[in-house]
């Protein structure tokens, strides 16, 4: 047995976490060596003296971030780790900027500490180069993903091979629920990359977020569930889209109260909603994680009540410090109490139009019986070209490389707001997902900051949009997507948005 | 002046009718060559003495179907006529099976003529063969299309092209409205093949026909026409699909009666609807098209009512015999009373999930303002690979070469069932799109026709599950689509379909 990881029980640290750190370590420092295999779940708790629960746990996170990978009939083997990304990743999970609601971000929101590699790559500012830079609109999107590492060429002949004359099928409608190779590979790729347990049976494809919460709207009103019930929980700012979908659905929206680690679990007993509809792992916009104590609760909820809990997992796959939390829907043992919901516009693309819901038995039926052939949205074509990268390997390789990607932009922008906007501005959002969250101290109307980035050629975005009632509390905020845009662009877009906004007349240019 | 059309105002065919039929003729005998320019509208009118309304109508026509195209700065050039479809077009033209409501259809249902081609072509039945294609399952799926002759190493260039580095917008969210390109193609091509009138900036882009439809109850809500109204007129028998997302708006559905040329439009008018959903080309299901006389009658209602009309043209492009007539959007003068929907899913195939609405000024602006951003569920990528598509003159082509395929198709049934089936059962549903029904003359029930069928290894469908409200007076019958079949799998189907419906007691196979 070459695991001897130094646990320790009386620890704040789960032993689940402590062990999944020391095999990464191991993996990282190539004293485990790709291929070799890892001791049973069995073997391992029965040799360290734990129960088998927090091996299990541990083997699955370090699956779910592809150390590691389950293989048919020999167990659990150690994957190739790229060390280039080592430096970046270990930097950035000793800091985080930690979860954070309204309350906790003042005390949580730390930014990562600076990063000497991205510091050297930023361009030396000489006049005639800033001049150019200057002349050109700098848009913190939040839609925009980066592009600069998709991996075009292969992608390309994977879509080429769906016009071999032996996929002629993927020119027709296609299954009602999505090609049933695809649901394979996502059954597989959900539990691996997000710990969701889900036959392919109870997997039903859409086109994108909104349409798989249309499809689950349109399925609960043919359970029990939903035929009868009017209201929905949600969180009190939310994604605006998923909001006027359930409104089109007829759904009453009951806004519950954001804490530091997820929605008040008081407050959704209290509003007797049937339905809650949350973000667990990456607040959308706030950004703030659901603790594991309140996922617990959650879950409680839902066996208690018979409640259903919609989980969104917009972003589940980029998560750049401390442990990524797996979803609430593999923690439901009875796994009938969560609707879980994945998309690949952030992970790929948009342009596929690609998402897909792990149902529970009872809204799988449904979807069995009564999905429509009018939601038959998403391309075959596109669907059979996923389902080939996920099986061939590549997609495990490309969320590694992509969360290493987006971590730099973050930890860049993060570093520059630290640099030029701290204190009089503070950065929320959590070490994830594509954007983060500018709060002025001052107070200062959101609107008034986005018109001053706009003269000075930035976009950054409204968070009023999302907040589902009326919320004069709230603190005021602006929105900063930047999967799209790259170092240079970050800084530079932060260097501007502090002469705007912290200067009330800009000196002008030279 | 080459061209001499021995015109006859005093006779029931009208002016532009005779006009476009002289000129195809000219066309097709190669009297008129490729290339060369048609007279201008006012220099034949002139000639003719008659005015240019006829003239225009005829030149529509004639581009609509691939005879003429107009050149820009140049007039209307003749294009290439392949002569190997002639003699299926002409021998269909003089025949047709009509249009025909439940009661018109009694008399005017002609099967086509025998065709000489598709006769020779069907196998010779020897046991050993007989034997083999008994035990293949023969579906008159309706979705099914043709896809032996979908230009598959074309579409795969042009989408490959997608993938050049000029191009990674198209792997972006993109145009809320669909791709500016497209749509100025989609402009064009509505144009050319169904008299559409609509600016690009008028055009919206969808996922497929429900998709749209969905879009119009959207951005009725955001209209006056919409917002207070909750009931809608439709076709009493129509699309379930269609149905089903216009109650999921909240629309009341009031079925109108179906006469041999369409809708009443009395019963409209006494419906108080303001809103009117018609499939005016060839109703689904029964196949009867919209007579000229009631186009008019219904575009006078939109106007004296205030109402809106909104046209799915869901197999427009595909009209075998007699004159294809106009879209009724094209016929608006005011342009402002039609919502015309149009898709691809049968013109091209599903997988590519393409629709498009032409929308009056008033829902064009509600799209403009209002249209979400998770109404984009159509790919970029597959909106640009049709663009290309349609502005390197292939759509054109390819309808045409379609057209031919599916009319010989439709040939080889009727005269199939003409053969075998009547006068026991009755041939329905226009010279046109990718169905027809089969009506049994002694009223039996389609549940029976359907399991008899399914024991001899062919699926037929069933008509009720279009009828908005039970119709006790309706006739039964049963829908049998054939594009996805070739004309041996046709044949064979319905000489199974004669043995398992006309033989109480089926005899046994060899």
């Amino acid at each position: 047995m070459e695991l001897l990881p130094p646990l320790d029980a009386d620890h704040p640290e789960p032993l689940y976490s402590q062990l999944y750190r020391h095999i990464r370590g191991e993996i990282e420092a190539a004293r485990l060596a790709p291929g070799s295999r890892l001791p049973s779940v069995r073997k391992l708790a029965a040799h360290l003296g734990i129960s088998r629960t927090p091996v299990e746990d541990a083997y699955r996170q370090l699956i779910a971030e592809g150390y590691a990978e389950s293989r048919p009939r020999s167990g659990i083997a150690v994957l190739p780790y790229e060390p280039d990304f080592t430096s970046v990743r270990s930097v950035s999970a000793s800091g985080g900027i930690g979860g954070g609601g309204a309350a906790a971000r003042r005390e949580e929101a730390r930014p990562l500490p600076a990063i000497a590699a991205s510091e050297a790559s930023l361009p030396a500012e000489s006049p005639r180069e800033y001049g150019r830079a200057a002349r050109e609109r700098i848009d913190f999107s939040y839609g925009d993903v980066d592009l600069a590492h998709f991996p075009f060429p292969l992608w390309k002949k994977l879509l080429g091979g769906c016009f071999a004359p032996e996929h002629r099928d993927l020119f027709r409608y296609g299954d009602p629920l999505g090609e049933p190779g695809f649901r394979e590979a996502l059954s597989d790729y959900a539990y691996r990359a997000r710990a969701v347990v889900c036959p392919p049976d109870r997997i039903v494809v859409g086109a994108g977020t909104h349409h798989t919460m249309e499809q689950i709207c349109r399925l609960l009103q043919r359970t029990p569930y939903g035929a009868s019930l009017t209201a929905m929980a949600v969180e009190r700012s939310m994604s605006d889209g998923i909001a006027a979908i359930m409104r089109q659905y007829g759904y009453r929206l009951i806004p519950l109260r954001l804490e530091s680690d997820g929605i008040d679990i008081e407050e959704l007993y209290r509003s007797g909603a049937k339905i809650v509809y949350t973000t667990p792992s990456h607040q959308f916009p706030y950004g703030m994680v659901m603790s594991i104590g309140k996922r617990r609760r959650l879950l409680n909820w839902a066996a208690e009540t018979g409640g259903l809990i919609v989980e969104d997992d917009y972003d589940g796959e980029f998560r750049y410090a401390g442990m990524p939390i797996p979803s609430l829907q593999g923690m439901d043992a009875a796994a009938s109490r969560v609707a879980y919901m994945g998309t690949f516009s952030r992970a790929l693309a948009p342009a596929f139009r690609l998402s897909y819901a792990a149902l529970p038995p009872d809204l799988a039926a449904a979807a069995r019986t009564a999905l429509h052939p009018f939601d038959r949205l998403a391309s075959p074509l596109h669907q059979k070209t996923l389902e080939l990268f996920m099986t061939g390997g590549h997609m495990q390789r490309h969320i590694r490389k992509m969360r290493s990607v987006y971590q730099r932009k973050q930890a860049a922008l993060l570093q520059a707001a630290k640099r030029r906007l701290e204190p009089d501005f503070r950065v929320s959002g959590g070490p994830a997902g594509l954007h983060v969250l500018l709060e002025p101290a001052d107070g200062r109307d959101e609107a008034e900051l986005i018109r001053l980035a706009d003269e000075a050629g930035v976009r950054v975005y409204p968070v009023s949009v999302y907040r589902v009632e009326p919320q004069p509390d709230e603190p005021s905020a602006v929105l900063l997507g930047f999967g799209g845009l790259d170092e240079r662009q970050i800084d530079e877009g932060i260097r501007r948005l502090a002469d705007a906004w912290m200067r009330p007349t800009a000196e002008s240019e030279p």
